[in-house]
């Protein structure tokens, strides 16, 4: 249990942190032409069941369906002509590999994709359909960063990485920078958690945005290595996480994710595929909107109780992808016809 | 099969229509601060489908997940405060229910509504959860305003019809007059009808704000009372509609509504269940939002061929509503876990 008191002291930011405000806004302004801003989604229902006044930054409504569009494209607009040339190859479980190959479509970028087996087959038709070239592994025995080098070196080309990489971390910021010209002012932030590039950019917005934010990350119970980390004191990795939060089954934190979550986050919680499928429910039912496992956990610690926050509480809370289809979301919530 | 040429003369708006674009600018400023502004939706995979570019006016996201809190706000705070402590009567089968029912709680008015037995519990359930009383009937045998007329002669209260009132209309017309601050020009708008409301609202502003439009009504292929009624030259009944849109299941276009609808609109048009089905799982894999059959009927009529528009075409399409529940939703897809 965590209570997001919300104080009034700003932060104290580090110096040498791999991504700055500046960072983000050069960010936001890069990325302008194609990602969307997305909406901010209230629901009376959904402050009447947190307490609070819950701000979702509906990413899941983002071209791509998920946040991942952002960093995806920060990188790619900040290569060189003749990196551009190249081309890039990336690693990720589905909704990163969508985002790059949107933006490489886009920005006329050759993309090659090395996606898991058990990725779900409707994230990687979707790659597919956007014209990248897609190379598959095993998630339990295989390294897919090891690949995508591989193919780096004989290609010559560039390596998109999921999330441990400023220019990717700096990108996923702009959902807080966004966030933060639509709202007001937030107590607490409450962002889903994988290998920690939304959560660190958004980090980095909210301690330049929000003094005495306090900033929360959640990942499935499975995979809390950042939890663990934070216990220990330095990175440690857990085994693959099996959960139905398919884009958070990262095993440890990255060196610079972590190097902005270590400083600025103030907690690390995790919650069940149950708290996550009933979170699912929740937006569907009353928010008449589509969220993946992934997608819902930081809601889920919320609804669920792991995460309680102040009566009243001003709080933003990420619903960063919708990526499922009607098919694996029947299922997940054991719907018969 | 109807051709949105979109041409670029200004529409004849007759004299003496029972709305004015002045209303409709006047019930924007009434609802303000109980509505929320919607989102337009844009995606990809929907602009290569329809071979033109769609923007979805996104009332699913609106509170109680439908247009019909618009309307229906507009009318409540028309009311004087002797027809306010009075309370009110309203007849539904299922949205327009409950916008009254949050707008009555908003503005502090005692609400009973008159709702048909088989209505989606869901929606029953959303009514009694603002505080209102619900009256049930028999959609089959029974007459609902009938009923309505009688409550309100027993207790004085104000009856608030669903549709065929010019305060609903002006309400409901809010949508195209938010979406014409939202998007710079339409050469099609195609909006979901039932009763006529959201369209003779949407209607008006169309004909005002974009000369040349083209403007569609969509109704479920069992309840084609407007074709009809056109093709008729007068207002003409069909039986009531075994459809799997409840909430356009009327059997005959309003008298107000009519006079506008019969006027402005360029074509109505219907679509098959099956049809509206398919444009549900449309909105779902990808946009992530939920549409209900009602709300997705408008859709459907662009993704199924009903209704072809100009390669390029600028098209304004109304998702007026998305509430059903997961069970209903995944039995209507016919998914299996």
């Amino acid at each position: 249990m965590t209570h997001g008191t919300g104080g009034t002291e700003r932060r104290t930011v580090p110096d040498g942190l791999p991504v700055s405000i500046a960072d983000v806004e050069e960010a936001a302004r890069r990325i302008a032409g194609v990602v969307v801003p997305t909406p901010v989604l209230r629901a009376d229902a959904l402050d009447a069941a947190v307490g609070a006044r819950v701000h979702l930054k509906a990413e899941n409504l983002q071209r791509g369906g998920s946040f991942k569009l952002r960093g995806a494209t920060n990188l790619l607009a900040s290569l060189t002509d003749d990196e551009r040339a190249r081309g890039i190859v990336a690693y990720s479980s589905g909704n990163h590999a969508r985002g790059v190959a949107i933006a490489a479509r886009t920005l006329g970028i050759d993309a090659v994709v090395v996606m898991p087996h058990d990725a779900p087959p409707e994230k990687v038709a979707a790659v597919g359909a956007e014209g990248a070239t897609i190379v598959g592994y095993d998630r339990y025995t295989e390294d897919r960063a090891a690949i995508a080098a591989s193919i780096a070196t004989r290609d010559g080309r560039t390596v998109v990485p999921p999330f441990d990489d400023p220019r990717i971390m700096a990108g996923q910021g702009t959902v807080a920078l966004e966030l933060a010209e639509q709202v007001e002012r937030l107590d607490v932030l409450v962002v889903c958690l994988g290998g920690g590039g939304l959560l660190s950019g958004c980090a980095v917005v909210a301690a330049d945005r929000w003094p005495g934010v306090r900033i929360i990350g959640v990942e499935p119970d499975a995979g809390d290595d950042h939890r663990r980390s934070r216990a220990a004191g330095h990175r440690v990795a857990v085994a693959v996480p099996r959960t139905i939060a398919d884009g958070q089954a990262t095993t440890m934190p990255g060196e610079h994710t972590w190097a902005v979550n270590g400083a600025l986050v103030d907690e690390f919680v995790s919650v069940s595929d149950t708290a996550i499928v009933e979170a699912m429910r929740f937006v569907f039912d009353e928010l008449n909107v589509v969220a993946e496992p992934s997608g819902a956990s930081a809601l889920a610690a919320l609804l669920s109780g792991v995460v309680t926050v102040p009566v009243g509480a001003r709080v933003g809370v990420t619903l960063s992808g919708g990526n499922v289809s009607v098919s694996r979301f029947a299922r997940l919530l054991g719907e018969t016809p």
